[in-house]
């Protein structure tokens, strides 16, 4: 696939050769204070390999970096500017930055559109700088950008107040600064990787479908979770959505759905929220998988990054306890998946090698006093079997007999060498929690109840039909 | 009140004189070893107050204990017997239990009506030995009782596989026992105190309707939870259902809802699920909660357990994030409740006290930018508003200028003078979880995300509006 321009505009943004921070200053915890400091850090930590330029004019270093008074002043590397000062400097900043030939800049700075009419002029005049000299901006109002692979990190709360995710497949859209920030801290806890979250705060210019455009072509990105209040340009965003689900699944979390959200929608970041039953036509013609809430959108984002697809409905489900093998039915039927009819030989199987109190069937309960060999066979029996298309192991660490290194690494070999997605279910307190941290770690996806784990096959089989359909 | 008999019945369950663990052995890891270490830890730790006898034939001494050589010989203050012998040796132990008087017994024993014929056959056995001689059995084929104020803990699970929640004030009834166990040790995770846990297994004798007249009566216990797969006996949990829900709430999670969960629960527990449209009119009939699943069930019940009743529907947001506020309006349509329209006073004062970038309304936005003292203003004026019945207070504790134990103790302070529940909200990371857990302490219950904390507001408005139609 040939790449479009959006692709190079938008590279500076997450892996710029040199950032310009403009508003840098050395009192500690101010906005520009806390940005420098993340670059500087990286670049410590030798994550960031491009050079760092705080820009202000009454200082002439900060912490053995030299200052530059103006913009003009900056080397010629630069392409990248993050803009920290207050707003009513900004348009000025943006004639420099034109001047200087910048051309990919983030506006952290709020106190515009948001705040009333002035602020508004403000936004029309930096966009218009931007469409004459072809730059690109994020912003204003927004934490900015975070990549964990190349230490661009514009998110101003330090690591003190909120933890970094790792690297992974996961690319995170986000209308909301806020939410972005308890996102990205909550991610860190549970383990989920990201490839590049983006918080575009007004929306200027970079808007969701350039988003889109850009991440068809990210090696890096698995799966693309926005949180979104309100779409400016539907058709621009159908048409991108539409071309990235080609390539790659997308989730949306998009709220304002009620009246009452709609309403607050609109005093927050001024979107009109829209019919929500729009957005639903529109999410269903794109193929974008529509999340209930941020947990469900990362349960299935985590689904999408370490599972391959499935090729039909059918769920098979193995337990060690038998009231969450009957929750996880529940779950197959509430959203709409099948349960799978076990084949002849799969059962004969089973029950040549269980003992006679464990029950071979869908789901097949290995019962509280099983081994790990046990589920062995549970979990051979349902990849073997054709007429299963996805598979839902529940494990309740705490049963006496069960070695939690063995089942564990069976789950991460089967999960490897089978066509089929494999999530695990695990309920628990803090034993339960590390062990599922390792499972997580060797691929396998965890979830905390059986309705959760169903419901992120449900969102890999919906993504599996839409290609489908679309596809022949 | 008058206490009923059912009182008195199931006293020794729950905090027996003496406990005779009848199958107690000294090999590790087994049932009837862990039982009886759970016993004598307890009894150590100074918790369990009453005598430990163990029973087993081939054996003098356990640890320092006498060990009975059969029940004949136990001592005359044995109120309690417990169990874990195999099935074919339990009826002719219920006649020896029977002769000396026993009334009490939990049967931990699997292998009864759960494997066929046979296994019913002992079952009616037992059940007739029990009616004649007025004992009262919870079991066969479960995990039995855990009271973490009175040391009773017949979980067959060692704390090195399961944690134990800490003493609370809810009571939790499950008829998976596998699932009691994965709940209590995700309880103690979570910071939940149980009163009482009680797994019935295959139900023979004490049921859900014994236990709810029993906790009618129960000071420890302010709310009650069960997970049922099927009922028996329906008019009976009708009546039961009926009277506690006049006292206190009752949060069901019944599972087997679906076609096939229904078939997942009758090979699990062999309960006749039952059309699930029927379970559904009983539940609303008595005032039962229906839970759709753990984290719902836990989640109201936490509030319950900590807050009063509002006395309508009409919510109140308070959030530092723009985006949150927007789901929790959105919760508020989903769940059926109503945003509270503020009073002119109180947008009055709240734009005296903002700053212009602060948004005063519902949800009032104190924006990233805050200081506890400004939550404080939307508190005060949501607390004293009379337009508002119930208040959530979305807290992201990353924004960079909020003093966390400042606002920690508001909310804490003002849920505590307040007639009107109060929740909070906090999503983020591991110190988002560490400032919830004190926050919890001081008795504000916190949930993760926004649809959580008002789904838990829902459950408080549904329960209330149910006492006042029942009572006026």
């Amino acid at each position: 696939m040939e790449k479009p321009k959006i692709v190079e505009e938008l590279k500076p943004f997450f892996e710029p050769k040199a950032v310009a921070i403009i508003g840098a200053t050395d009192k500690k915890g101010k906005v520009g204070n806390v940005i420098f400091e993340n670059f500087k850090m990286n670049k410590e930590r030798g994550i960031f390999k491009g050079n760092i330029y705080p820009v202000n004019p009454k200082l002439d270093e900060i912490e053995g970096y030299k200052v530059y008074k103006s913009v003009e002043e900056l080397p010629e590397d630069t392409d990248l500017a993050v803009i920290s000062i207050p707003a009513k400097f900004v348009p000025a900043t943006m004639k420099d930055i034109a001047k200087k030939g910048i051309k990919s800049v983030v506006i952290i700075t709020g106190g515009f559109g948001e705040l009333g009419e002035e602020g508004k002029r403000m936004e029309q005049e930096i966009l218009e700088i931007a469409r004459e000299n072809g730059i690109r901006v994020i912003g204003p109002n927004c934490v900015g950008v975070y990549v964990p692979d190349t230490g661009v990190d514009t998110v101003f709360l330090p690591e003190s107040k909120m933890d970094r995710p790792k690297s992974g497949e996961i690319a995170f859209v986000s209308q909301s600064g806020a939410f972005a920030a308890a996102m990205l801290d909550w991610a860190a806890m549970a383990g989920i990787g990201i490839s590049k979250m983006v918080s575009y705060g007004n929306k200027l210019d970079v808007d969701d479908a350039d988003l889109m455009d850009y991440f068809i072509h990210d090696d890096a990105t698995k799966v693309v979770t926005f949180y979104i209040e309100g779409v400016k340009d539907g058709r621009k965003f159908i048409e991108s959505a539409k071309r990235i689900s080609q390539v790659k699944p997308v989730i949306a979390l998009k709220s304002g759905r009620t009246e009452y959200g709609a309403k607050a929608a609109s005093s927050h970041t001024g979107s009109l929220a829209g019919a929500d039953t729009i957005y639903d036509a529109v999410f269903k013609q794109t193929g974008v998988l529509r999340a209930e809430d941020f947990e469900h959108m990362f349960d299935v984002a985590k689904a999408f990054a370490k599972c391959k697809l499935p090729k039909g409905d059918r769920v098979g489900i193995i337990t060690d306890g038998g009231g969450a093998g009957v929750m996880a039915s529940d779950a197959v039927a509430k959203f709409g998946l099948r349960m799978a009819d076990l084949s002849e030989e799969s059962l004969r199987y089973l029950k040549e090698k269980f003992p006679p109190h464990a029950v071979a069937g869908n789901p097949t309960d290995v019962v509280g006093d099983t081994d790990a060999q046990r589920y062995k066979y549970a979990i051979e029996a349902f990849v073997n079997d054709p007429n299963v298309d996805a598979i839902v192991v529940i494990v309740l660490f705490q049963v006496p007999l069960l070695d939690e290194m063995e089942i564990i690494d069976i789950l991460a070999e089967y999960k490897e060498k089978s066509d089929k997605p494999i999530v695990a279910v695990a309920m628990g307190g803090k034993k339960t929690e590390h062990y599922a941290k390792i499972l997580e770690e060797k691929g396998v996806p965890v979830y905390p109840t059986p309705e959760r784990g169903v419901r992120a096959i449900a969102g890999l089989v919906h993504y599996a039909k839409y290609l489908e359909r679309v596809k022949g």
